[in-house]
């Protein structure tokens, strides 16, 4: 049996604490920290089934929706993604997808893992995806899915066009990035299947997938779909506040906690009051690396203000700055995914993290490293 | 769009504080509580990766393991028992589950999905399963998969004979309840894929898996199996402290930060030494149990010392006093499962709840309502 090379109790360190303007998690809303060391409680304890339904009230005002089920998967933003897919795909189905990025591709993927026949849509990286060409890319798609906004460029992809054309298609968006950071009106702009995280802009730890399904969704769900963990009508048999509370698994009780008091933080605010918050740190940013040099690397005019990407300037070292900044200064930016590894950065201001102290803190830094 | 009766912050009712005495969660360790509050981190930071690479050296140690792919899973323990059967079952693959119990029926319902030709072996709720059953239910099957400690029943199964005459199928157990209240140990017993949760005797919130598997069954893993979430060659590309840390999805940093200073607690009071804690509150909670009157349910010699199944008094008013419970002393103890809904209670004593304090506390406190 292998041993450790120090035992437990001498290995402490001081605790590392950064200014995380990445691409997530974010520095959570203090309120939200705070509420992970409220006192546990059993998952079918009157007092966390309140919270539970809370949350999800909170979650439908943040989704701006009346779907019903509108909780919390007891994962990270991926599994979200798969529970949208995995519940509703038969074998063969035909399934839509557009790839302007990582996260496009990565559902193209899931969809295929499914059993799904994908058609991808492709778009250039940093390109929001075009509605016409995703609604006429099949005759009749099950599901039309596409990213909000992509965490691997920065580009924002209109879902109101998709969603008022969709026809019979279920419209599937990624919101993983964009909840609480930009608008996003689940019911106006028709979408059936969202999914999000908690980790950007809504403030919170890493952990969760805020996910809605409306009606007509819910209707098709599959009786037995091929994953049990993500079995949205086994669940929503726990989360559904009407019905008996039917034991599935372990809820993750610190986390709904957490992501409870974020949104309350975040409702608390406003959500009109944040979408303007982020989007002047993102003006602010922008403008900032601008004034340094920088180009931007997405199509103006669909620039996230929450997620800015930009090209390393030629001849920077590149994981050099981003060490100096983490260690000097204790700010986290991100790296380039995929092809764009290298290449390009990508500044977030998520949650709390979007202040514009932030923003004018890194590009301080920015300016003395380059 | 549907409003709240009432605005966020205008709902600050007291805390609840519960000793929780159902089968999970438990009370977390202070310790494990503390450190959901540490400063945030990137799943990419140095200082973030070294803090899972030493919860994983952790968990070596505490399931007696030099197994390299052991880690915790972003989600409970149900998507732990999910990960193991997902990532290595090819449909028609030949697969025994031994079902005494709510989790083993889960084990073959999961198995089943992922298209496996399951072989039931039942056993009486409350009984051990017997070895040789398993052994002989099929002539060459992929997977032998048992459950270690039932939550539903509180019956211990004998692994270690399972491990010696395997032969060349893999065992799968299922050490949700088990791993850190009593004895496992899946390199002498030959165990080739184990999962548990971090809300029972591990002491920590609800919300990861911790999993091993053996460089056996790990050269079998799918190429591409069906769930993305869960794709075990993905994972380890991320968790794998060897290799470059190739993104997959965002790791549930403060869960892991707790899970790792929760294991920190129990490996500095010591393996066995949590052992014999967990046992000292069986066995008193047992005798005083008897002393009230109870009988218990699970067969002599197959007790779980953490986890004690007892019929309800014929008569009692079952609900109304697992509610008073809670109610009047703030303490939790589970209903029971199934088909033993309304007829047997189960009383955890895991984690940091394991103390004669508190097993005094729920006798006292049923001696007065019973």
């Amino acid at each position: 049996m292998s041993e450790p090379a120090t035992a437990p109790s001498s290995t402490n360190p001081p605790l590392s604490d950064r200014v995380l303007m990445g691409p997530g998690p974010c520095n959570p809303y203090p309120e939200a920290a705070a509420a992970l060391g409220r006192p546990m409680l059993g998952h079918l304890d009157p007092d966390f089934l309140r919270i539970l339904d809370e949350t999800n009230e909170r979650l439908r005002r943040v989704w701006q929706t009346d779907n019903r089920l509108t909780f919390p998967v007891s994962a990270t933003g991926s599994a979200g993604m798969e529970i949208c897919l995995v519940n509703l795909i038969e074998p063969g189905d035909p399934v839509v997808v557009g790839v302007n990025g990582v996260f496009g591709g990565r559902m193209a993927e899931v969809a295929e893992r499914c059993g799904a026949e994908v058609i991808k849509v492709e778009a250039d990286w940093g390109q929001p995806m075009d509605s016409d060409q995703l609604l006429t890319a099949h005759p009749n798609p099950k599901i039309i899915g596409v990213v909000h906004a992509e965490t691997s460029t920065g580009a924002r992809t209109d879902l109101a066009e998709l969603g008022a054309n969709k026809g019979d298609a279920l419209l599937l968006a990624d919101c993983v990035t964009s909840l609480g950071g930009i608008p996003v009106d689940i019911d106006s702009w028709g979408v059936d299947l969202a999914y999000s995280g908690t980790q950007k802009c809504l403030g919170v730890a890493p952990g969760l997938s805020p996910v809605t399904v409306s009606e007509r969704a819910r209707g098709l769900l599959l009786e037995r779909p091929r994953s049990w963990y993500l079995d949205l009508n086994l669940i929503s048999s726990y989360v559904d506040g009407e019905g008996a509370r039917a034991y599935h698994h372990t809820a993750p009780i610190s986390m709904i906690f957490s992501l409870h008091a974020g949104l309350g933080a975040l409702l608390e605010e406003g959500l009109e009051a944040s979408w303007a918050r982020h989007e002047a740190c993102g003006k602010r940013l922008r403008e900032g690396l601008g004034d340094l040099g920088f180009r931007l690397f997405a199509a103006e005019g669909n620039q996230l203000p929450q997620l800015t990407t930009v090209w390393v300037p030629e001849g920077a070292e590149e994981a050099a700055i981003r060490a100096r900044l983490l260690g000097d200064y204790g700010i986290e930016i991100g790296g380039g995914l995929g092809q764009y590894a290298g290449k390009v950065w990508r500044i977030g201001c998520m949650g709390h993290t979007a202040r514009l102290r932030n923003v004018e803190l890194l590009l301080a830094a920015l300016g003395q490293l380059i």
